[in-house]
């Protein structure tokens, strides 16, 4: 039986870079974007183009498995009794490419620029997962086998809340029992920096219409004598924070977990140039909750964040019009012992409680998950600090990501497996932003990450 | 010579009703919406139509005169000698049609139903000056001549603030040169209850861009740590009014010329029936500046209006983002003595005062024009009442009027010629909304009140 080796599997890596770049440009250029009806086709595709992918690097019972929204993709190996399974998760669904037209190039037609591969979905999260792809692809073709027992869960409904896979993890708990859950859906602290992420914010949703007049009104003939409903919406949404950043919802941080001294002096030891970050995102000063760093503020602290708002004229030119109707897009970030539902509640009754006369509210929750804090005095972790070191010729750093991970919360529950969250972004790979990218120098060392940390797992803990 | 009569007149205009009827839903199909430059042709077209209409109803130096903007169109009938010169304004350019989706039948696409016609501007004002355009023509078909000099001033960029008409007026007026302007763009008091307004709102217009990010941001990774432009947005657009709906920008009512006490007492006379008002409209409850009525304030009190704002993601689903820019129209609404030069700097002051951290902002002033007031006790306006009384079998209410006609100032000061306005539209024209439509009993009552007027003027006036 061959030996397992790495520096076989980074010789079959480089040499077959260039097609595992080019196919994935084919996955990147399917429109997959799980919040858009229109795209349930590109999402479809997404999935069977996946599937068909796990099925020639090697992967088993490969299957594309309907759920009431987004299909999920699946395969296992599991040829290696006595050893550890790991349940690789990730997602092929992609955030909306809009506002397109800031895009230098287009989102769905990838191209490599100056060392990064552009498109929507590079780095969040499919070329993460085609680099486990290529990882089980290498270690099959180089020594015929894998160290330890595999199984892929890439599910297509990550950008819009995981909200089907929570219920597909609890009815298949027995198909993806596993001892860990890995996942790569996040970022390098830095280049040359690497982190596991030990926490993740929740995420819920909520979206408010307000209605004034029955019909759009000239804004002569009635201006003054009604409600607008722009003004009444902004009032709304200025009353959620106050003037220090702190949000002004009553009881929003009556759960909050306070962050302890030592995470505080962990996070204070982090190499952060405040300066910097602010000259990057090219904003006067970074503004947030008093009392706290950016750092902890975008990571440790809740948010409510409006996405989206709008009402009236849009257009060129002006229209003097009250408009009959106006609309805003909401989410909020939690943090550990937040309930979702109960945060929604408590944003809803205090819109309710502030509405402005002469309107009507329509408040619409949208469900959500809750913030996870992962345990790292474990095998697991100690482990990928280890092939991330080998990899990346540096310690990892122990962080908390700003972001969500629906699904997360579930693992934890019904899989009652520890999660190790080791991804390969960088700060500056603008997901969910134009111009998303991925650095390929990282997709490179990633792969040999994660190989190190199969067999490391897989070898180390064989009996 | 033929003696002028109105009988004749009346049966002139029931021989010919359908015909102009028809020639009008011609005119209404032209989507001549100045505000959009995609339209220019269309504005240009319906200038040409008008031009030609004019020429066959008998008048004569019919141009279409170019200005920097939109053009002009004019036309003229001078060949009563000793009598008097009035010169008719109105305008051929529209509102937007947006939200199309909201009309019943499309906006250019004219039909009458229950009594009315429906089509973008049938009451705003294209229905308006076609019904001086029959006026003329039966008075010349009957009588061979008219019983007074005319003069026609329509334009086309009344909805967007008739930016060049007061240059054009300046240069031109010579050729503008009347005792009297009439203007009918304005509305009946109620179905039979004819109107003569005395007094306008004036009207100024800004942009507001709040710019955050340099460029679209992921809520997760970035939310807490700098300041959203959404909601940055929402906080200056919330503070520009108090939660009395009290305008708080400072200064902002200085110089606001009061009810006087007869005034007041007048508006009270007139019969409005707020609930009745409430309901129509569809709101929980009136809503404005504490200690005026509804009437009041839509009519003769300033405001600040936002008529459109919009930033983040405005697609179906959701987008975890923080954009980088947000955006608002904004216009006044003025009462006489406000200078809107002055007004939109204390708005811009106002603003930049305000300005939330962590974001820039910009401010684009776009002009525009006072209000004004004309004087009630001439003979112009006594001969405007009797023919109201004759066509509409009731005296006229005087009232103010909460809507703006840019150009009317500069017939005060340039022509130095009292303004009468005698409009035919009601409150329920929906002008500027959805389902625009005109009451075709007022059109037809409208032209006997026209003919009624230029007879009385020229006849009694006649030496």
């Amino acid at each position: 039986m061959t030996e397992f080796s790495l520096a076989d599997v980074d010789r079959h890596l480089t040499a077959h870079r260039a097609d595992g770049l080019r196919d994935l440009g084919e996955f990147l250029s399917i429109p997959s974007v799980s919040a858009a009806s229109a795209h349930r086709p590109d999402v479809r595709r997404a999935a069977e183009f996946l599937a068909e992918r796990l099925r020639l690097v090697g992967l088993e019972d490969v299957a594309v498995l309907q759920t009431p929204g987004h299909p999920v993709v699946y395969g296992q190996w599991l040829h290696a009794p006595g050893r550890p399974t790991a349940l690789v998760y990730g997602h092929y669904d992609v955030q909306p490419a809009d506002p397109v037209e800031l895009w230098t190039t287009p989102p769905f037609l990838p191209v490599e620029r100056g060392g990064r591969l552009f498109a929507r979905g590079a780095a969040d999260d499919k070329g993460q997962v085609w680099m486990h792809l290529l990882t089980v692809e290498a270690l099959l073709r180089t020594a015929g086998r894998l160290p330890l027992n595999l199984k892929f869960l890439i599910e297509g409904e990550e950008e819009v809340g995981s909200t089907h896979l929570k219920a597909f993890v609890t009815e298949e708990r027995e198909r993806l029992a596993a001892d860990v859950v890995v996942i790569s859906d996040s970022s390098l602290y830095a280049p040359n920096l690497p982190a596991i992420v030990y926490g993740l914010r929740g995420l819920c949703a909520l979206e408010l219409t307000v209605r004034g007049p029955a019909r759009d009104l000239h804004s002569g003939e009635y201006g003054g004598a009604v409600q607008n409903p722009l003004h009444a919406l902004a009032e709304l949404l200025a009353g959620l924070h106050d003037r220090q950043g702190r949000i002004a919802v009553e009881g929003f941080y009556d759960d909050v977990c306070p962050l302890s001294a030592a995470e505080r002096a962990a996070a204070a030891r982090l190499p952060f140039d405040e300066e910097a970050y602010r000259r990057d995102l090219g904003v006067p000063e970074t503004f947030g909750e008093t009392g706290y760093t950016a750092l902890e503020r975008s990571t440790a602290r809740p948010t409510v964040e409006v996405n989206g708002m709008w009402g009236g004229f849009l257009g060129e030119g002006s229209k003097t019009v009250i408009p009959s109707v106006a609309h805003a897009k909401l989410t909020c970030r939690l943090v550990p012992k937040q309930d979702p539902g109960r945060i929604l509640d408590l944003v809803a009754h205090h819109l309710e409680r502030h509405r402005p006369p002469g309107v009507r509210l329509e408040v619409a929750l949208r469900g959500g998950s809750p913030a996870t804090l992962a345990p790292l005095d474990s095998e697991w972790v100690r482990a990928a600090a280890r092939a991330l070191r080998a990899a990346f010729g540096a310690d990892p750093v122990y962080t908390r990501m700003g972001g969500s991970i629906g699904v997360v919360p579930a693992f934890t529950q019904h899989l009652k497996a520890p999660v190790v969250l080791m991804g390969f972004g960088l700060a500056d790979d603008h997901i969910h932003s134009p111009d998303e990218s991925f650095d390929l120098g990282n997709y490179d060392r990633g792969q040999r990450a994660l190989a190190a940390y199969w067999l490391d797992l897989g070898v180390a803990r064989g009996t």
